[in-house]
């Protein structure tokens, strides 16, 4: 049999490599959270350098040499001698190696050195425009980001799309052509729902929810909820940024960030328990096999289902609340004080139509999702050119929810993903809804009483599961794999379609 | 006429390499400053595959080949063409460039990994084992890290002791037997001195600064200070630490920590005054020449000087506290109302023999100085076992100061630096101390308004006439000829022991 010593001349190697990539890692989350705005020039020649040397490092004739052993060059295939097979832990790595090692190789490192040390400033820019509101200052960093990022589907090659090539670096496999007629599945259930919740008699008032809410407390809020998901502070930070987001150097130091507002106790809330999710599966993957695929996140899809499960299976349900709403309601008294467990759990749940894809309720998020899937599509098949991009984006909001920015900073510079080239990304979000539904049911039908723990503040028994089945496979299995292993089934949209329509069903007494 | 232009493939290379210097940096003050305690066993490892890589780029055949064009391999001399001849940077640059690799090439990448590796896990268990005060918990990671020194010390070769080749590192051309006499020079002024001061009829009385003053205000004051000596927040950072140090990433990117100890006011205020001297020096060198010897500090001797300067000459001067009490008063109004300026001032320079060093006042602080730099060349040398630190550390103590630690914490686990390997750093304080005083008499000279200005909370006159004689020349100069364009000579004691007896003998009355 053979094993993941029989690969151990290439584990080293890639143990290396992990560690320049953590490095970098590093230095990314120290630019969003601690650096002087005056060293961030300095800071992305730094990214540049490092993410130029693990990537030379990576395609490197040395692991070139030792792939080739095991590996068909011509058709990626794994050797097997007759006799002596591999056991699934070594094919898993160097069916997930060579994916990573084929990619690379088709980038030059001059331009992998150049698209990093361009995102990481045009993530600065970013920055500065969103908060002056001035899509203008971020379209000459945008350009040239949306031009590299053509030139690597380029470099990468494609079927039917350039967009296709960057889509599977997110999501192995994910295709336009299979997400455009599963997106059109779920609009087409979902627009008709959110119609008939806007003509319910039912009037959710969340109005409360945007009083005065002392920032150390929602924090240090966040941070306890944190906590009782299973979320390891000796191994883990709570840190502030302008966009939440959750980082990992190894299992064992896993970083989440959130944002706190004085005047919207969700902000901080929801999205210390996403990040959380997020947290729990990187502190979940198993450190024996760091520097390897097999402690690495599958699939961006999959990592959403984290974060979603956690923020709205459980951070939005009643049984969650059960527990922890005495608690909001004891740190926040004043405010609090004349609105019930049931009131509250309408009001984190009202749906409406929003310009902010990060405060969206459950079901108007996917509808944010199909906008930008549609743009980015645009954009990478240069059918839309970057100057056009708010006016544009206006358009869809209108078409798609009914309502229009009243400025960039919440339309167009709302997200911070095309700033460091993440095209292609946002559809793992809507994937990632659908498979968090799909995983929590299962969980369900496994642990009976799990909902009754979840109500008595015992989350750890859902964080163990999820740790069993999903996180510490790693990229064991591939993203489809994994759900059939998990759920029986590959990714399937009527759980969270069925969730969506009785859980919105009820509160809207449709 | 050959230039820097001439050596921009060399220099190019040693942009590269600075970077990845720059990358291990981050990482270990993120290691002092916010790194969750479990993360500590991965970071060592990435601190040192980085110094690892930074290493075997340096020593690379291809700068072997650049630097054999411009010196001879065999004498280190650089080769001179009659008639073109080099300007002063470009030969600065290339004596600089040649010391860095011909003291890296006489070490195995393999070892600098070692050695970084264990010393980044020793700092942390040093910072533990003073916590719970436990030298033992601390001896099996001193034991490698010191046997770690000795091997390098053989590898590098040296006259008369392994101590020397560690003394080079830090304060180009030092020796034991430059040291030993000046030393001694000082301790035969010192002792007299310290002897006067102990019998003299003056009492000074300094528990109001051990009264309680309120951390977050403390902190408050210390980023006051630093912003008027001109310590640019746009391009650096405070941050709180269990040691507090400086490092840079890059000019535009310096960072300075400090501690706060709500019973002393002192420790984060001078250590504010101390750090922000380093930050300086490290803000102030020329951006230009970042990646060259050009944009790096000169010694540690130097650097000392810069932030010794500020602490001491400046920090605890009449001229300084004459604008700065009123508003530290206000500060602490309820601590501080019947204390006046006079009476803080002698406070701040009250001379005591005390264990600390780091708080020890000018006179003393040399005598801590001297010690450890006889403990560590016995150490280095062989003649001391790590597991008699403790007895020795307190012998000497005794034999110096006449006190004793009551425990190791106080002692001899004190110090951050053995963690790190930095034997042969401790001379540095004593040269700074020196230098520090060499160079402003001689700003004093040429400003003949300086300390009105100082009074008048100008400190930007002071920092610019650093900036201009030292800083931005990095390592332009030898610390010798840096001293003598100066001043006009060589280090010289001699302003120093004036400037304490002086300062002194008026405070005690002697």
């Amino acid at each position: 049999m053979k094993t993941l010593k029989t690969v151990e001349d290439l584990t080293t190697r890639l143990l290396e490599i992990q560690r320049i990539n953590s490095a970098a890692s590093l230095l990314s989350w120290d630019q969003e959270t601690h650096m002087p705005a005056g060293g961030g020039a300095a800071r992305a020649e730094q990214i540049s350098t490092l993410q130029g040397i693990a990537h030379q490092k990576l395609i490197s004739p040395d692991i070139e040499r030792l792939l080739a052993t095991w590996v068909d060059p011509e058709t990626g295939e794994i050797r097997d001698s007759p006799g002596d097979a591999w056991d699934e832990p070594a094919r898993s790595l160097l069916r997930e190696v060579w994916r990573d090692y084929s990619r690379a190789k088709k980038l030059p490192s001059d331009f992998v050195m150049t698209l990093s040390r361009e995102c990481s400033l045009a993530q600065q820019v970013w920055a500065e425009a969103k908060e002056y509101r001035a899509f203008s200052q971020f379209l000459p960093n945008l350009r040239t980001v949306l031009s590299l990022k053509r030139e690597e589907a380029e470099y990468l090659g494609y079927r039917d799309s350039p967009y296709n090539a960057l889509l599977d670096v997110y999501e192995p496999g994910s295709t336009i052509a299979a997400l455009r007629p599963l997106f059109a599945q779920i609009k087409g259930r979902l627009v008709p729902l959110l119609k008939k919740i806007q003509q319910s008699s039912v009037q959710v008032d969340d109005t409360i929810l945007f009083h005065t809410f002392d920032q150390a407390r929602q924090l240090e809020f966040g941070r306890m909820v944190l906590i009782a998901m299973g979320y390891d502070f000796e191994r883990g930070r709570l840190d502030l940024s302008a966009h939440p987001f959750t980082t990992s150097f190894h299992p064992t130091d896993v970083r989440v960030t959130t944002r706190v507002h004085e005047h919207d106790l969700q902000s901080c809330l929801f999205s210390c328990i996403h990040e959380g999710g997020h947290g729990l599966y990187e502190q979940g993957l198993d450190p024996r096999y760091f520097g390897t695929p097999l402690c690495d996140s599958v699939s961006l899809g999959i990592h959403e289902s984290q974060s979603r499960m956690w923020e709205n299976c459980v951070g939005r349900s009643r049984a969650f609340w059960r527990f922890f709403y005495p608690m909001l309601q004891q740190t926040f008294h004043h405010q609090l004080r004349g609105l019930d467990g049931e009131q509250f759990y309408a009001a984190i749940n009202r749906v409406k139509p929003s310009l902010i894809r990060v405060e969206a309720d459950e079901l108007t998020y996917n509808l944010h999702i199909m906008l930008r899937f549609e743009i980015e599509q645009d954009l990478i098949e240069g059918r839309t050119r970057p100057e056009d991009l708010p006016g544009i984006w206006n358009l869809k909001m209108e078409e798609y929810l009914g309502i229009v920015p009243s400025n960039d900073a919440e339309g167009v510079l709302q997200d911070v993903h095309w700033s460091f080239g993440a095209f292609g990304y946002f559809p793992t979000y809507t994937l990632g809804n659908l498979y968090s539904v799909q995983f929590y049911e299962q969980a369900k039908l496994e642990i009976p009483h799990m909902e009754d723990e979840i109500a008595a503040g015992q989350l750890m028994t859902l964080q163990r599961w999820l740790g069993q089945k999903i996180h510490r496979w790693g990229r064991m299995f591939t993203p489809d794999h994994l759900a059939q292993r998990v759920t029986g089934k590959s990714l399937d949209p009527e759980p969270f379609l069925t969730y969506v329509e009785k859980k919105y069903g009820e509160l809207y007494k449709i």
